[in-house]
């Protein structure tokens, strides 16, 4: 197995490097004496290290919610300011770029409130939990508003689960109760409106998240990981990413703003999330037939679809529940803080390393378990730097970014200002947002010419076994090249700041952190996520005791990080890219093609395109993997830069800025967000969806496009890979 | 003057070097001795010899006529072939690429016909206009149709035209008769039919094109340069550039296509053009008023509006004017003939040098005249290259464009198929279409970058007098920073192949030719533009005799080529971009900022950015003028391509793909194409002049966006030429 032997030559020099830093396609090799910054940089990065920054920077970073904007906020800019400007351990420059944002707060005066059943707020089990600076539970950018009507369950408030309960019985004027899952955020409202669904409550059903457990007397937090019952999940209830009232634009002052009443993908009726104790209380109550069995939950009751409205023998029988919004629209100014090492070869290139840095309460695991990762391998890096030690031979960027929970927006705006820049120099973003959801095994997404960089960091895991060796226990995949191998999952998805880079600029990206051990819980996500228990206190009882994780996320990202930055030669492999688009062409002739065939459609244009990619691919490492090459290149640097601006600019050629004119800051033909349940090009899937749903010609005409689309995008791929000629 | 000192101790080799070859801004210093290759090379490339290789070549070209994708034009294409696979003087290699484009053609067996005065045909002088192979005049993409009405005479056919005229008349049902000029070819009927306009018919006005001359008995061809009374002027009648069925993708086999009912950008109506002595005959009977003084032209009659119809008087008198047009579309297959010569240190570097190849009849000047010149560049290039003497620092790819005629077609399929490549790898397009329009002056248009690269092209002229020295004679400018000096126009248009590049790709490209002097003609263009008259003989009898013209040419584009594709640094000064940035800026204050600021919207933002932009580029010209430069970059190639990526990359930093919907393939925000006469950001120019019109809140909305896109591009290309630090 060659990726087998890549990993043990690679990895000689491992017991001497506790970092495990290589470089590249050509770095140490067995028996080869590591260069002296190299075992230098090594002797300061130990496990200890590592571990007692994390803990002790994740404590500062957590004292105080720090939700974007606030005054816990700006003491965050502050702390990385001063971490990143110091004389001893900084960066080279650390600086602040402010961005006029809208977000979207409650009314500190006026509390949001859900009457029939006074609304619980989320009960303080510690000191942490009654700060004033504690933001009640809302749905940022639902309108405020006040409406009144029957009660009606709605599952999780996707389309299909509306038309279900709209088959039952009229949904005009109803309040629809749905479950967090299944369904986006500002999409269980704007799903909701066209059947004449006035209001929407959301809860966390303890089925999805707690196991089924429910009590806080002995098995919700304090006692376990679980959320109490009434513990709440904020969230940005906005589906498009970056300032809402500055589409493409960076929202500096003077920026053209369009008119909020234009802003989309948000909810156009009042929507409010509550905690499970609420939520039963109320659908336990609801009247009208039993809703199908994949709509029940953990309550000890019967979900009812709603007569609308409570059953008759329910004390709340007739009433109407009410919903009173206060939430309102605030420009506020959101910084990023950016730090920087300059490259000492080639300062024009760029290895991008980012988290955001606003919480919804104190936001110990998001973000301050990746805050505080990157805070770490800054220090380290900044260390080495200061003292003249070391220097990468690519500029190494720290963003730390604000306002992500309101939609990725301080990513967004950096993408936007800096846009031609980033695209020409940016090698790869490397995202570590929540750094451990638990301490189970590493999980990874990226680009596919990433995976190998991240099989080859192959340090020692919590407990003694390799990460590499733990994580392909936990979660694998049989590639055709390499056998089994650890599952690298696609970045397909705008979950974190990623989203900019990978769909909006088209840079190779990852995502890094360490996850569940899924046997052992259904949780859609740790249990306190974006409510006032995740703390300090709850992340290193529950989610990673002695920060053990976190360290090995540090060393991971940290490893990859100086892989990326420092190798003559990019570790990108574009072969593993090419195995992705034959699978999806499989895919999609295996899911699709009869029937585009019958509609006069041929894939074979497509296939052919692949085929080139696949043939130019192979091509390139060849040439990469000339044992010849590295005697080659040390006397022609140029060879090496047009060989790594192919590798930095391949995921460039899939960006078409015109492929999905209603998907916000997707142009990625390979990776845009795609609704159809069939893996292959987001575009042809769901153009195809589409057609076969209505059999109209005009939707197979899409789905041509959508195919001549992403053919041109890999051809043209193709062609950048096909080596120049001399 | 600095410039003038550049152009002297730059030129101090020049008798040596006839070619007068010099590499970048560190080429042959005064007293410095050329490299071996530049004398082989400057040996080679005397007058007489390209002036010899001109004549033969552009005497093989036009034999027959080669309208696109006909005998003629394969005839070209293998032409091409040899010349460029020869083994003596040919390139590294040459293929062609075919696309699948849909273009338009009258019906051979039922041709074309105007009646109330039989139309004429095209007066055959010589045997070549008597070839069956030349096409009848038709306005390609004008719709197939028999319409019938009352004719009336609406001036240049632009909107405010049709909009007089409708004040004084009703159009409905009405045959409209214009001139050339002042309107593009298409929007003459797309203007007209919304007053009710039926049909067009469209001719040249002697006053236009003849300087009032009319007699071919003694004034017109074969007796001078002027357009015989039956001549007439063919065209694409289509607004948008490239294959009208496959916006935005290469037209393939497989393509996806839209319906052709889907085309826009064409006449709705049909139209036809005609020739001069038809259009006498019909303009100088018809009734109505007399049209307004700028309305008339040269025929000895009032031009009068059409009562609608004929005057009373008149034999035509109560006649209707039948047009039966049979145009049809047709799948034809074009091709490109791509030929390259690799480059040696930077292959990955692109210097491309285009014109097309089809013409309407025998396009001696349009386009054999620039395929001419290319040939003998690509001759004399290739002749080093094959003899082992020169190969350039980066590679230099030739095209010869198919189906230009019809709208740009095959460069923009090129564009269209490399997108990803050609943006990340080319320096620059040179475009070198009518290489000589008349033997007066040079004439360029381009990116302010490369203004400097032309003027450093010091070749003797004609007449002895240097080209520069020539050319400042006749069309100059003063610049705040070199005074007076040549006036390089811009590329705003899509005139020519260039449009791809320049407003697609966001590629620095340059357009050359040799012009008119205009105290001796007002012609629109060389008379026998687009008619079987421009024949070689016609060429070399009446526009450059001796060809001495295409010579200059010749050696000025060669010498430009040479320059980019082999200086160290690129010969880009990106200061002069900033000198029309700032007069762009102080062109929009003057024109709209007090109305701007009425209506709340600020210019500082534009203004600082354009500061910004100035202070990057100052720094960045610093940094490669200072003398220690070349010594330091001898070491550090990696510095050379760091400068050198910031400047190929500058125009690209101004392209936004959606910045223009409604503008097909303009995505460049300094050079779009603007209906507005204010010479400043074409976006901005328009969205004011519309809201100055509507007084609408949301039309200044959309001013004060376009200046935040304008105002994001400069800061954003400011940031690229920001120096990376270390």
């Amino acid at each position: 197995m060659m990726l087998k032997k890549v990993l043990l030559s690679g990895f000689a020099g491992l017991a001497v490097l506790a970092v495990g830093i290589l470089i590249g396609h050509f770095g140490i090799e067995k028996g080869s004496s590591a260069p002296s910054w190299m075992s230098d940089l090594s002797r300061d990065v130990d496990e200890k290290l590592i571990q007692d920054g994390a803990a002790s920077t994740h404590r500062e970073l957590t004292r105080v919610p720090h939700m974007a904007t606030t005054a816990g906020d700006e003491a965050t800019v502050q702390y990385m300011l001063k971490n990143w400007q110091d004389t001893d351990t900084g960066l080279d420059a650390s600086w602040r770029e402010d961005y006029r944002v809208y977000l979207s707060f409650p009314n500190r005066d006026k509390p949001n409130n859900v009457s029939v059943g006074e609304l619980c707020v989320e009960k303080a089990y510690q000191s942490e939990q009654d700060d004033p600076e504690v933001v009640q539970p809302y749905a940022a950018y639902g309108p405020a508003g006040e409406v009144k009507g029957r009660l009606v369950y709605a599952n999780q408030g996707k389309a299909s689960d509306y038309e279900t309960l709209n088959a039952t019985l009229s949904l005009t004027g109803t309040i629809a109760i749905v479950r967090y899952g299944g369904a986006g955020r500002a999409d269980k409202a704007i799903n909701a409106a066209p059947f004449g669904v006035i209001g929407v409550l959301v809860y966390t059903d303890p089925y999805d998240i707690n196991d089924g457990l429910m009590s806080d007397e002995n098995e919700t937090y304090p006692h376990s990981w679980y959320l109490p019952p009434s513990g709440v999940e904020r969230g940005s209830y906005k589906n498009h990413f970056g300032d809402p009232l500055t589409p493409y634009l960076a929202a500096k002052n003077g920026t053209y703003r369009i008119p909020v009443e234009n802003i989309t993908g948000i909810p156009p009726i009042p929507i409010q999330p509550i905690g499970f104790e609420d939520a039963q209380a109320l659908i336990c109550e609801l009247g009208g037939s039993a809703a199908p069995e994949d709509w029940q939950g953990s309550f000890p009751c019967s979900y009812n679809f709603g007569g609308p409205g409570f059953a008759s023998s329910s004390p709340f029988n007739n009433s109407d529940v009410t919903l009173h919004l206060y939430n309102r629209g605030e420009l506020r100014d959101s910084a990023n803080v950016m730090g920087v090492i300059w490259g000492s070869v080639e300062p024009d290139r760029y290895v991008i390393y980012g988290n955001h840095r606003d919480s919804w309460v104190h936001g110990a695991i998001d973000p301050s378990s990746g805050t505080a990762v990157m805070l770490e391998i800054a220090r380290v890096l900044g260390q080495k730097v200061k003292a003249g030690k070391w220097r990468p031979r690519r500029t190494i960027i720290f963003g730390s970014w604000g306002a992500e929970e309101f939609g990725l927006i301080g990513s967004a705006e950096y993408a936007e200002e800096y846009v031609s820049k980033l695209s020409q120099r940016t090698v790869a973003y490397i995202n570590v947002d929540i750094s451990v959801f638990a301490n189970a095994t590493l999980r990874a997404s990226g680009s596919p010419t990433v995976q190998n960089v991240i099989f080859k960091v192959n340090i020692p895991g919590s407990d003694s076994v390799s990460v590499y060796d733990n994580w392909i226990r936990y979660s694998n995949r049989t590639s055709a090249a390499y056998g089994n191998i650890p599952n690298v999952g696609h970045m397909t998805g705008a979950g974190s700041d990623y989203a900019s880079f990978v769909h909006y600029l088209g840079i190779t990206s990852l995502d890094i952190s360490y996850t569940y051990d899924r046997s052992t819980t259904r949780a859609r996500i740790y249990p306190a996520y974006h409510t006032a228990y995740d703390t300090f206190d709850y992340a290193s009882t529950y989610i990673d005791p002695g920060f053990t994780s976190h360290q090995t996320v540090a060393r991971t990202a940290g490893n990859v990080l100086i892989r990326l930055a420092d190798g003559l030669l990019l570790p990108f492999n574009c072969s593993d890219y090419a195995e992705t688009l034959e699978q999806f062409v499989s895919t999609a002739a295996e899911a699709f093609e009869a029937q585009l065939v019958a509609n006069g459609i041929s894939l074979e244009p497509l296939k052919a395109a692949v085929k080139r990619f696949r043939t130019a691919a192979t091509s390139l490492d060849r040439t990469i993997h000339n044992s010849d090459l590295l005697l080659l290149l040390s006397g022609r640097p140029l060879r090496a830069r047009m060989i790594n601006d192919q590798l930095m600019l391949l995921d460039r050629a899939f960006l078409d800025p015109l492929a999905f004119p209603n998907k916000y800051g997707y142009r990625h033909v390979i990776w845009a967000s795609r609704s159809s349940n069939v893996a292959t090009f987001p575009g042809v899937a769901d153009a195809v969806e589409k057609a076969r749903a209505s059999g109209r010609k005009e939707d197979w005409a899409q789905a041509h496009k959508h195919l001549s689309i992403v053919t041109q995008a890999i051809s043209g791929a193709a062609h950048t890979l096909a080596e120049a000629q001399r």
